[in-house]
């Protein structure tokens, strides 16, 4: 199967995954519901189900196990977008190309909607399903619930308020990305990982490649903030520099950012190498995060 | 050991317990976890905790045991005050006798605190913990998940926010409790009782003890809050009816709230019969609810 195809069928069945997993919009409390699917279903790549199912397939997981953790982590990325757009956050309007969800319902609904989303991802996530231990299952537990909270991606949603207006460094900017952003993705790429039989020694080199794609699908988001168009982005481009938010792109202009994600890529390539074609998928979704700018 | 010894114990090592699952505010980001330790440390009853080990302690589970799904509980009630508190739902600038969280800190912070408090009860209740078999663990976190979620905490907080301004009946009230408040206290119940052996007899009768003291705290809170002075309450008086919600005290009147409060009371004990003196502290918690009162 090419990429594009596989990409198109894991999206797909995260999209029956998702929908199975949110509560119909017909049960009470039935706006709640509305809004929360409003919010998860719909859109977006799906970037890190495709990573944890990528990641799975180098240790022969089936997809079916994969949907579970996969469902969970986007979960958890929904619920981030629908806090971070919130007027007291980001004050965002136009997510994936639609009114962001306080915009389309209100503001104490969005709330809910967010603190909902996390917890369906936890219920998705203690859900027994088979094939898998239940000692294994607590550890994906508790890897997706350390990668989300305070030493991780809400921690780095602190880090990034406390920033603007701010002169970062490049090592500063890092360590904030590293929980924003890329916490979440490694504890895409590591679940998908203990769904198959990955050694210690695998989940370590897996981890080393997250960390690389995590920076590198920042840069790519900042340089795309500056160069491509709000109808593009499905969101508000530019909206980091009018907000006077550090970025790759104003720290070390354009051309350095560029050149950075080049050798970011290479470095993710590279850790991937002892896995062989067994890796081919998450070889294939490095190139595919550059390749959305250049 | 009497009850108030009990209760002090247990409020003691709950808070030591809460103490050391939240991260110190020294670690970065600094300032969100100095406002997670104000927002959750030094204050509050712990009736879930309590109610927690109570449950625990019929099946003689030991209270090691029960900190952590004690904490994982408290930690869900307290991300829920949070968020509660915030201006896009009650607008409050007083809890448990401190300027809330938002107040005290500020909107965007008070936001990603609830969020993180909520990671961190299913991190915490993921943690492995001697004692209890993976299996049971996960059956645990599912049950809080559940508990908390758009069917149940969360839920009732939406079902809440559509019925501001609204006549409701009995029935419609009652509904909204079971959510808002009761599916909490029912998960702290039925998680001390799967650290012991309960058997399903014996956690389908727990949760009807539980379904009835949830409305039972629900009931006192509203003639707490109708005939109590904010200093004694540590939180802002006669709000709900400021803000024109339905509460059992303006619907049934105060007379037939008590008398109410009365007969879940006496059902609340029934349900208990059964364990005998085993259920001691449930027995004794049951009076504390309504002792607050009258």
């Amino acid at each position: 199967m090419n990429f594009p195809s596989w990409m198109s069928d894991i999206q797909q069945r995260t999209e029956a995954a998702l929908e199975a997993a949110l509560p119909p919009s017909e049960l009470a409390p039935a706006r709640l519901h509305e809004a929360m699917r409003y919010a998860v279903l719909g859109g977006g790549k799906r970037v890190r189900p495709l990573l944890c199912h990528a990641a799975g397939s180098i240790f022969g997981a089936d997809s079916p196990l994969l949907d579970a953790p996969a469902v969970a982590v986007e979960l958890i990325h929904a619920y981030s977008l629908v806090h971070d757009d919130l007027p007291c956050m980001d004050n965002d309007v136009l997510r994936r190309g639609k009114p962001t969800c306080h915009v389309e319902f209100d503001e104490a609904t969005a709330l809910l909607v967010g603190d909902a989303l996390q917890t369906q991802a936890f219920q998705t996530l203690s859900n027994r399903f088979a094939g898998i231990s239940a000692a294994r299952q607590l550890d994906m537990l508790h890897l997706l619930a350390t990668a989300s909270g305070s030493r991780g991606m809400a921690g780095g949603q602190a880090i990034d308020l406390a920033a603007v207006g701010q002169q970062l460094t490049i090592s500063e900017l890092e360590y904030m990305h590293i929980h924003k952003t890329g916490a979440l993705i490694r504890a895409a790429v590591l679940l998908g990982a203990h769904c198959g039989e990955a050694t210690p020694d695998a989940l370590e080199r897996l981890g080393r490649f997250a960390n690389r794609i995590g920076l590198l699908f920042q840069v790519v988001d900042d340089i795309l903030d500056t160069e491509a168009s709000t109808a593009t982005l499905g969101k508000t481009a530019g909206k980091d520099a009018a907000q006077n938010k550090p970025t790759y792109v104003n720290i070390l202009g354009a051309s350095e950012a560029k050149s950075m994600a080049g050798k970011l890529r290479r470095d993710a390539h590279e850790a991937l190498a002892p896995f062989g074609t067994s890796a081919l998928r998450l070889h294939e979704l490095t190139d595919f995060i550059v390749e959305r700018t250049f």
